[in-house]
């Protein structure tokens, strides 16, 4: 055995595996680039390969295109690439604010209230019917990101109005999403909660933007993003001052087509492994069948995630997005029953 | 609005969209072809296509290779090809009997023990602990289908001998793999209930043999299979005779790398949309990580499913297959004490 | 048989499967409410399923939540969401011409040149070599998405303006990424092509605003984007008017890891079948190692596509960015001698 | 800078990570295993977490469950798990004889056929035509997995016989799939070269039985398989004895539905990166549509794969099995025009 003590700025370190038959100037070369950038190199030759450990600054390691030098096979990273939202930062749980509802460190927070708003009229029966059913907080979304260019887009500043009287009326603070970031000021100066979707995950310019102002922002999970991936989309908000991050997993694209997207429930225990962060899960739009909403709402309750967030319109068959995935109020309020019986069994706050 | 009454023999439609550009004579060719099988042909002209219903014996119609006549651009079934496996082929659950245990219709069903059966000791200590602690069936292989044909692959007969011991002294009936078809009639003389794994699941030959005789089995996903492809699996078994099979969904193949599948925990409501079948989840499969198993088993019981099948291992460090993602002792009864918890909310009977 | 002869308004159709079960109320309303937006109804019954055809304007009857209606099963519909970007729309291939270079209708357009832009040496080398081995327009990004956001963001308008003066000096013009809607018309004051990069695609403030300016733009697939979805992407910035789209078809995420993305080279086909934009291929990106570069480029040549695109980078080792997949200039100026015998054989103009 | 030279017997390399948080006493239980099992232990201490590397050999490191023990997050191996199949053991590409016709090494095999025989007619149409035009070898199948129970299953030893008449009628050495490891013996006797199909690639039974015979094998891709298993797979059969292995892509499964599966064309040149067997493209099968497969049986020709399997059937309306993907006589004999240029630039003997 031996035993390599790392100085105090050594945080990281890679593995370089050096091609079947890389030369001795190959495995030299590399050795001294190590050197010249402040890193000690381990270096253990086998029959077929030989493997260097790279020890040092992790952000100098790991920017080098190690596989770019003659003879390396591959380079592969101990550490994550995130940091401050990483566990190894952060012990303790983070709980977030969302006007007065606590996200996380065992509050579980109900999400509730239409996907889009549409008029007032929607909104407030939605809205009224999720409050008297214990919703902790609205949403409803002023901006809609569509596949098709010819569906309905949102009713903009408007849709955000009447969601601030809605708040106003049933005492319930809300999310709603930010598709651009030129509109990221006059969604904050409404919104308790301002939501990334899935389709902006990895719109860095918005994310930054997000991370240099102050109301707590819902990061939701792209649909083809990598959980590592979807951290490192949380650490370009958190870096930037902005602490206040919820996660919410929303599920992914596979092969199967039986559900819009495959609900990785996983995430939920995974993420609270890797992160300190408070991480919900939406049903609704993994599912996609109103019928799927409610058995997956549940889960949520005993995954270890610290919320969820549904869909409910008290007319989905007149609904301009998304209806077929919406459930109906009384649904919702049944819902909450087994909510409350099963946030007991898990000893939750609701 | 038009209406067609169709026959007592018409079960199934199909929709054939002809290409742009289809002549006169492509689409009566289709016609007439539909014709010619016993088929009715409702055609819709628009402006870019031409799309003609088929309806009539689903079988016949949907045998032949439309996509390969003239115009064809594609064809859509209408019916799932599975027919006897089937909500519309029977609406009332099935519950499959396992020795004394009941699987489905409000019967949830723990399964628990250790993947493979290496020697007495190890599986008496992991069955003596999970029947203390409230599980209903036992598990354990003594054939072992592994990717490195290095890898250790079971204790074969003797590991069934054990098996049929250890249901001897601790009253649990036992579930355990079959691999090859010349070996269902030896794995049918012990267990309870055969197991087809994830490898096998489009392995015809083997599922027709198992239709064909007694025992109870257990179908588990293919890790790549869709729903539709697993059911039809499932209709292999069930057309020969055999009608006890009890689904068992384990994790798809996805991008995420954070667990070794993807628990697709929507399966379970959507499956008991589709089939009649009972389902269960295994949690240790599909997450390949123990800290992960005990959430996923929780969530288990509130999705919907009629069990779940976890790997316990007294000395997991020992193991000689999946030691990584077996749950100790301990772990497996405090997380029977949740069950309990959570069974009695959702109002099922362990 | 039946036959419909459809208004000229009436361009798609949809099928509505009902449930089993579902009642005759629940499929009168379905045919009612067909009839108050203007569609036909043709409905068929079968023996477990009542299946009703919808004919009409595609947009009206595509915007309802048929699957919110009771007793809808699922709604599929027969035409492609995209219009003018389809087929359907225009027979003929659309060629875009970037500077005095033509892309589509016949002739291949090898791009080449850095990843980022890092230096006036580091591109003026690059272009110098790709220009002599006869590269037709230079590729070199001045702005860059990063996963982590600690690493090398790219030069900005500095980088535009040794772009320019490349063009100037070798004669090539130039295609560079934008990713903020607000540096649209800067990198269009400078670029001969504009790239939407994969994270992009479906960020639908960029399309529009591209849509609505003049400079012709390369729209790379979403790397967890279906056809389908690229297609409609492409949409949104040619019913904007800007009719100079060309496709860039680079990998997406699949669960095999050998390589970065899996190069989907059935895009190139299907995308010629189902559209008249131009495709190219962009196996570096797809590919994320060197030696994998020069055979998926010659894959491209020969596979329908209409260009490629490959990063060339002198000194690999110091590349900021992806310089693992860069070629050498020695290896392009070869593979530029496959390329020129391949497009000999195939009939096509470099 | 520290050098460990490994003895003889250490050709394998793990890398284990341990936790943030592991104890002195989780990492010299480790340390203290790894020696007990004679493997040397290399300790890094960085800030946040220790790395481990253990060189010794590999199958002993790399069959303990490092990732059960205590404080251990995970086990990364260096190298690959397959031996015999890797180009570390041989560095020459082997090259298959499959009767008088070679496969690999230089030598590109164009192998086209029915996809199922389903009369002696149907055959000899099919082989006349794609001997005429330069076709090596006759591909045809007596058995053939389904999907659907219901569907035709194949003409079984009559199908062999029809396919061995072929041969002797048109010199063509044929290939056809074996479903049933009792069936190995049956069509060993009749075929120059066995097929094991997509669905039985991790059919270990099935492998191991070929590897104990003497005719050629035909590995093909699992769908759902990565390209380290894939090669695993063939090392099963390899190191039973039977070296003459030929690996063929034939598409996996990704979100993209417009085509059945997705063509990895880049596993042409990973694979020569990582094995000496020859490898060969089906683009029928990845391909699922006529019009796709001549362009994607071009590009298998400058891929750097070894050989094309192509479906061929004078009459696909009426095909048993897969007449939508069968390319017709003429539109073969055409395509083997451009294979033989493109051949000819590749420097490739057909």
């Amino acid at each position: 055995m031996q035993h390599h003590r790392v100085t105090e700025q050594g945080d990281g370190s890679l593995i370089i595996v050096m091609r079947n038959g890389a030369t001795a100037d190959d495995i030299a070369h590399v050795v001294s680039r190590l050197s010249a950038i402040g890193a000690e190199a381990h270096v253990s030759t086998g029959r077929h390969r030989t493997v260097i450990g790279a020890v040092g600054d992790r952000d100098v390691i790991q920017e080098l295109p190690w596989e770019a030098f003659p003879g390396v096979e591959r380079a592969v990273p101990v550490l994550k690439p995130f940091r401050f939202v990483s566990r190894d930062f952060r012990r303790e749980d983070t709980v977030v604010e969302v006007g007065s509802v606590e996200i996380g460190g065992g509050h579980f927070a109900p999400i509730a209230g239409p996907c889009a708003v549409e008029s007032r009229d929607q909104l407030f029966a939605a809205a009224e019917a999720v409050a008297a059913a214990g919703a902790r907080i609205l949403r409803g979304d002023a901006f809609k990101p569509r596949t098709s260019p010819y569906a309905f887009q949102g009713l903009g500043e408007k849709g955000l109005e009447l969601l601030a009287e809605a708040r106003q009326e049933f005492g319930l603070p809300f999310v709603a999403e930010v598709l651009d970031p030129r509109d990221v000021e006059l969604v904050g100066a409404y919104a308790d909660l301002i939501r990334v979707g899935t389709r902006n995950m990895a719109n860095f310019t918005l994310l930054s933007e997000l991370g240099r102002q102050d109301t707590p922002v819902m990061l939701k999970r792209g649909f083809t993003a990598t959980i590592d991936e979807w951290l490192n989309a949380a650490e370009y908000i958190y870096k930037e001052g902005n602490h206040n991050v919820v996660l919410c997993e929303r599920g992914i694209r596979t092969f199967e087509t039986a559900t819009r997207n495959t609900l990785d429930i996983s995430a939920a225990p995974v993420v609270k492994g890797l992160s300190h962060l408070p991480i919900i899960i939406d049903p609704s739009h993994s599912a996609g069948h109103r019928r799927l909403v409610v058995p997956l709402a549940r889960v949520a309750v005993v995954s270890g995630a610290d919320g969820f967030m549904v869909d409910v319109h008290a007319d989905p068959e007149n609904a301009e997005v998304d209806g077929a995935q919406a459930i109906l109020p009384d649904e919702f309020a049944a819902l909450m029953d087994d909510v409350r019986a099963l946030a007991e069994v898990m000893g939750l706050e609701l």
